[in-house]
């Protein structure tokens, strides 16, 4: 159900003929009464052409409908790119009787190439024809690119919905909204309210999860809510909904990160700071050494040492003593006071679980990553190529 | 002849039997006449027993001798490690007639393993005995875990002398000495001199080059110098000599750096400052997506911007305009102000160039770095399972 899974939405997935393989590429979302709406955008200092134009209409208007395309990342296509994006949120905003800053454009795939502005004007036309209150898994599967699948989260709760999808499998790393979300929802919200709570969930879901360590220039999470659902304002039970919608999603990213088999589970307690508990889970989940060892299902502690250890933070390095420090996979004690335990964990699954304990402090910080696989290699060297 | 091309040093390389593959895995070199030396070590927070060890000797004495052991790392081994490698600084201190403090220990292997202390003691033993002034070659033979093969570098002029021997294909990135190197030189050098002389080489060379990002807890640039040549004093020379040494053996480590099949040459210029060059420089050498594209020979400078754009930098990234950026391979511009040429240069060789000019200041840097490929993944995977 995905994004239509809350009162008042619709939603459609085509084929415009953008991507090379001929697959859905082209998706629309809509709020059908009206919605109250923001995004999180990716901080990269190059910012394709519709994050671009799609600040601009944030800053003007209430968004009411999203358009997504695959297969064309319409980033690094200077004032042209700019102009398509415009054309094509003008053209989604006539069919849908909006005006044009009423509408978010997302594009994702290659960068540089310039939009083919003509499929996306018909694609945009033949998507708002096929708009339906059973569009949402439509419009998850049109918006994908090297992803095995789409990606959809739904939770009801005190009388309303929350529903989302996303897009990304590549480039995935925080400080951004790391790749394509939309989450809709009819839970009644004012003006300027779903930016504070989409931040909020944003901080605890995507932001921290890495496939490799890659910041994308597109990437964008957007939140619509429509208040369609009538429910009683229960702000608390509203966070928990959209919270858990971003955490399902991130998990399904990482999982589904270019050629992974593992999930890392990477939780750093009793740090000197939250910062700095961020800053050493986040050089583990990115650790070229840590993620091919979770490949291989090694339980190479050393190589976790080794990337804790040199943190960046500040100037330095996070701080860590290495005799206070205890390490765990699997919950598994394999280094404590330090020296190894001598223990070495068989580990299997799709899941390795990480836990170091500094023994500092109060800071605290988890991570999910991908581990760095023989496919990750292939995917990403035969891309555009 | 590497580390005993310089007048006044004998070496040697022999089989302890530490590495289980029955290679050579342990080498000690000597200065002959008196000696004085410096070392630059890696930052990590977790630093090896040798490095702890080897920093307190250096405290105390100047350095006549080195002992390296290759298939432990003798790292995360708690206070049974550093009691090892005192001990393996002690016994080869009394096969040379020297006292300990004068013996700097370095390791490189496995992390968390306790070291094989009888192996090498009896090691360090047959060392001595085989010690001669045309051993340089064994010993850097015997100093590789999964180098393709010993790294020499050998600069003669002005009457004296700089050789050197390097290790290292995996856990290589700056902030360190990146990697085990010993150099030897018969320039003349007054006490405290070797480490102005060593600091300012390892800037352009080994803290400029990146194979995947990891800075290991052993790593170390050693420096001895006897002045055995009588050469007459040329600083300028010497600097010029120590530094072409570094940075040839800094280029064979990346060339054969876990997997590699392509060096990166990255050059930033018309950065703000030159840490923001250094940044960006850094960022690019360490992205998985421009590395996994070198490998596939695609001139994906859509992942150059991605990079370049995501620099961090104090408290963001630093910074960039895309509409003044330009950015070429092998020479061949791919984008200017602000959007692609439209040119698609064919990549094929060994080196692949990337220039970035930012157009913002006076700020420059470059890295050397490797391609991710599937050895990387298959090295890294199967090191220690």
């Amino acid at each position: 159900m995905s994004v239509t899974a809350a009162e008042g939405f619709v939603a459609s997935g085509v084929t415009a003929g953008i991507r090379p393989s001929g697959l859905p590429d082209l998706a629309v979302v809509r709020s059908v009464p009206r919605a109250v709406g923001a995004a999180v955008w990716t901080t990269n200092r190059v910012q394709a052409a519709p994050v671009i134009v799609s600040k601009r209409h944030l800053e003007v208007a209430q968004p009411q409908a999203v358009l997504i395309n695959a297969g064309c990342a319409n980033a690094a296509t200077g004032m042209q790119g700019e102009a398509d994006a415009v054309a094509s949120a003008s053209a989604l905003a006539r069919g849908l009787g909006l005006v044009p800053e009423e509408v978010i454009v997302l594009s994702t795939g290659v960068i540089g190439v310039p939009l083919p502005l003509r499929k996306v004007l018909d694609g945009a036309g033949a998507a708002v024809a096929a708009l339906s209150p059973d569009g949402g898994e439509a419009a998850a599967g049109a918006i994908l690119t090297t992803d095995s699948g789409p990606k959809l989260a739904v939770v009801s709760a005190g009388g309303f919905t929350v529903g989302g999808m996303a897009k990304g499998a590549g480039m995935i790393h925080p400080r951004l909204a790391t790749m394509l979300v939309v989450i809709t929802t009819d839970y009644p919200l004012a003006e300027g309210e779903p930016e504070t709570f989409l931040r909020a969930a944003v901080a605890r879901s995507f932001n921290r999860i890495s496939v490799d360590g890659d910041c994308s220039t597109n990437d964008a999470v957007v939140l619509l809510a429509n208040g369609a659902s009538g429910a009683e304002r229960d702000d608390e039970t509203f966070a928990a909904a959209l919270g858990e919608v971003c955490s399902s999603l991130a998990r399904q990213v990482v999982a589904d990160g270019e050629g992974a088999t593992v999930v890392l589970e990477i939780a750093v307690t009793g740090a000197a700071t939250t910062a700095e508990a961020e800053a050493i889970a986040r050089r583990i989940a990115t650790s070229p050494l840590v993620k091919t060892a979770a490949f291989g299902h090694d339980p190479n502690w050393g190589r976790v040492l080794m990337a804790a250890g040199s943190a960046p933070f500040g100037d330095g390095y996070a701080q860590l003593e290495t005799e206070r420090l205890t390490v765990a996979f699997d919950g598994i004690e394999v280094f404590a006071g330090g020296a190894p335990t001598g223990t070495v964990p068989a580990l299997s699954g799709a899941v390795c679980r990480i836990d170091l304990r500094l023994g500092l402090g109060a800071g605290v910080a988890s991570y999910l990553a991908s581990d760095l696989t023989y496919d990750y290699v292939r995917i990403n060297a035969e891309y555009t190529t």
